[in-house]
């Protein structure tokens, strides 16, 4: 049987344009011969609709859909659909009002095939909030033209034993479809990207095909919904090897044929070139699926800034990009330079709106409370505050989205000044640890330079006083990210992390409470592509609490 | 049997302050003669401590904690305390690695003698990511001194079909355990206040304790932690009446004894009183909680930040509140003379920082890239946050936090300025709507004017251009507010909106259309003290879709 992965790009409630991607690589699908043609998980809806599916009226309006669908869908390919279905248990016997399902769409009719058995709740993932787990994956099987299929959504595709060593859930939905006589598996997910993610998962389908003997069919989303970035990468392949090569971040409909053998070898890309489509397809994801086209930024002539720029231009192009630098008194002549340098390479617009002015207005006007302080915190926020005024400021008078530059470690230990250079739309680097900054702007210059090699090899400094470095307060961050990721990545406690990374315990348990103490900062912290599984939004931790370590 | 009915506030991470208070309250049960001595759900690590439960050192320290509870606790007295249990069946046949769960400590010893069924997953409630639900709640019966007591966990007692009309989840704890041969049952609780919760949660109690006939005994948790209000309100009942009033929004011991008949008439406080209560104990948790004393907030002589002004103070007292008037070009004579009047009533401290400076330097600086352009919402907003970097500036300086004033209907239809009015540690009532703001204004009035009377009585405006009136752009609160209500706390379609309200369906759509527009704003908004159950981080709506309804 010639089967079609459709990995498509879906937008959360465009119920219109979700059908209308559907019906044409269902299209494609049937042009190329595809007797099935699957689709991700939820993809009549869009995946994460989150609380829009406690509205009865998006639920009606997503029913509308998949009878619009239902209608649109050539004759002569079945498809295999993610979709909402109402629980009619929910009423009598309790439980949540939807399953998160699979639709059988052809000639014109529509049925429920699959359900999901596995809740993914953790992280960014909260399923258990909406859903109804299937209890009897062993109904998810049905026959196609004499071959039987089995369904599985997403992460009931998560819980084979012996891939992770130990067992997840109770139940392993694919073992129990191959043992109610599935000939071939497909799974039909939403699952994003993140560091290391898609070697994993793809190693993961690989061993189910060994294991259970039978080819698997594993189609994922594509596309940027704000933070979450979905990779795609989608694979078929048996015990023999694979039949698709994973194509990450683009849409892309591809057919096997499961009487053919599958025995291609799986080929991976390096993780910086992950790192670099996943940043370039959010900032582009964001910007355009919601209406804007055009971003700005603060440029220091800093390394973050420029990466951020950089990446800007990669996802709207040149352009579409505007860069501010907003020297004080404390600029060091080298950032002016750097950041025109940097606009010069990249062809961007730059302005230059010096903030001397506007310190001198702000000491004046807070003469009458500060009257007999000693300069501190509090002024070098206000120059960072400045900033961030002037660059909404522009956003909103041009209609341009400000992207906010911080980066992972800076976020991590709240060196950062909240309502300044944390104000934008979206944060493209927050989930990218400094060290992982400086790599992705030295591959960025792999073919001549794009950044300018003196942001790349300077050493850090916010500038919100004279000489100010980095590491003033802070461990080179060669030494301090990775100690940051065992605290907050790995949720080490201080003394396994000192023991991990050979840094003192003193240190480890200061710089822990330095996460700790800046919760409030990251609440209020703007929407963050996330590019590991312990980003920002996915971390739920108190904003205050008393718990300390040591 | 006397048993004590021990109404505590903890704090999230503090095991030693938090042993120190039960240990407090079994003592002054034993002293009352209480053989029995009940404390709230998770009350030995704090309710909730999120993502702080995925780190081992957390659970160590809760284990520590138990344990030196145990030895603490003294002879005579049995304390029930909610607390974490390790799940054992974890590893080899999936799960939670936790459960919720109850401990008997007496004599040195400690005991599970029950575990939570029900995991409420919704609203501000992520208790599935972290716990494995009990299956069998009718072993949560246990004897002392020879009567049979049923424990359930908060949630297990919100799903008896005939109280609510239909079944949430499938297994009533309740049920369970009274057929398991309870013949007392406890409720350990960490219910938060919401509108209508109390009065609410005491009808579901006193239900059961009929349906059942055996005495129900609640105890709940008070206290603030960062945006849930717990009121505590914890409940003694028999079919016959009560035995213990609910004491809300204060900590307190209480001894009941089932020997005696329970007859007491329940007595309910007004709506508005039990929300300044809540608001007051929040904005007290907060500062106080995490080590600070004093906060500052902006006064507009509007009526948000007048009514901000006098929570902090009756939380914090008038010593620890400073409100700063800063008039623009665009300011009323009026707003001054308000902002001045009600500082005097309150005996606050008061400064004035005009910032027609700064408008004037912003104004200038910006020149470069405004140029040729026409004044609009990008000069409105630089005022909103020139003012944003002065609160902030004093806070930093002064150590003190910034109190947001936004209420509800603004923040739900994005009437404000992110990192301007927005500003914020906390907002104190951005789940108040503004028809709630003025009734409890006009409220705290009751014995003479604390909020001077033109702050409640002239048309709200933001004052950001001149002669502005929030009424240009939305409708009258009062027929707003419903509409919102409508909206945003039961999630009604604009279809049902309209037809509920009498408002034109294409103006219920163009509000509708702001709200979701608005997400983004929301994103970043402070941590808002949560006073029903529908408040802005317990509603989980994409920043961004394209869900449109008409």
């Amino acid at each position: 049987m010639r089967v079609a992965l459709c990995q498509i790009d879906t937008t959360v409630g465009d119920f219109d344009g979700n059908v209308q991607r559907i019906v044409a690589a269902a299209t494609r699908a049937l042009a190329a011969g595809a007797r099935l043609a699957v689709f991700p998980e939820l993809a009549v809806c869009g995946y994460p609709a989150e609380d829009l599916l406690l509205r009865r009226a998006f639920l009606a309006a997503h029913d509308r859909a998949l009878r619009d669908l239902a209608h649109r869908v050539p004759a002569g390919v079945d498809v295999l659909v993610g979709c909402l279905e109402a629980n009619e248990d929910a009423e009598c016997t309790g439980g949540r009002a939807l399953h998160n399902a699979v639709a059988r769409v052809s000639e014109g009719r529509c049925r429920i095939v699959a359900r999901k058995s596995l809740l993914p709740t953790y992280d960014v993932f909260d399923e258990s909030r909406y859903f109804e787990p299937c209890t009897q994956p062993e109904q998810n099987v049905f026959d196609v033209d004499g071959m039987k299929v089995g369904a599985v959504v997403c992460e009931d595709g998560w819980n084979d034993e012996q891939f992770f060593g130990r067992r997840v859930y109770a139940v392993d939905p694919v073992e129990r479809v191959v043992a109610a006589g599935a000939q071939l598996v497909v799974n039909l997910s939403a699952s994003p990207w993140a560091r290391g993610r898609q070697s994993f998962r793809t190693r993961m389908v690989m061993a189910a095909a060994k294991r259970h003997g039978v080819p698997m069919v594993y189609v994922n989303q594509v596309g940027g919904d704000v933070e979450l970035q979905f990779d795609g990468g989608s694979i078929a392949c048996t015990a023999d090897g694979i039949a698709a090569q994973p194509v990450a971040f683009a849409e892309h409909v591809e057919v096997v044929d499961t009487d053919e053998p599958w025995t291609g070898r799986l080929t991976e890309p390096p993780l910086v070139a992950m790192q670099h489509a996943a940043c370039v397809q959010g900032i582009r994801a964001y910007v355009r699926k919601f209406g804007f086209e055009k971003v700005v930024l603060g440029l220091s002539g800093g390394i973050d800034s420029a990466l951020v720029a950089t990446l800007a231009v990669d996802a709207l192009g040149a352009d579409h990009v505007t860069g501010i630098a907003m020297p004080s008194h404390y600029s060091s002549e080298h950032s002016l330079v750097d950041a025109r340098a940097l606009a010069d390479n990249l062809g961007i617009a730059f302005h230059v709106l010096p903030i001397a002015t506007l310190q001198d207005a702000f000491a004046a006007t807070l003469e009458p409370v500060f009257v007999g302080t000693t300069p501190g915190v509090a002024e070098e926020n206000v120059q960072s505050r400045a900033r961030g005024v002037l660059l909404m400021a522009f956003a909103n008078k041009h209609g341009a989205l400000l992207l906010t530059t911080g980066n992972k470690s800076e976020c991590a230990v709240g060196y950062c000044t909240l309502y300044g250079d944390t104000n934008g739309a979206l944060a493209p680097i927050a989930d990218l640890w400094k060290t992982e900054v400086w790599a992705m702007s030295r591959w960025l210059n792999r073919d001549g330079e794009r950044i300018p090699v003196r942001s790349i090899e300077k050493p850090p400094s916010a500038e919100l006083r004279p000489d100010q470095l980095d590491t003033d307060s802070l461990p080179d961050y060669e030494r301090l990210d990775p100690v940051l990721r065992c605290l907050v990545e790995d949720e080490l406690s201080v003394a396994a992390t000192a023991e991990r990374t050979g840094m003192a315990t003193d240190e480890v348990a200061r710089l822990f409470r330095l996460v700790q103490n800046s919760e409030w900062k990251r609440y209020q912290y703007p929407p963050t592509l996330r590019l590991t599984d312990r980003c920002w939004r996915g971390r739920r931790m108190p904003v205050s609490h008393r718990y300390r370590e040591r």
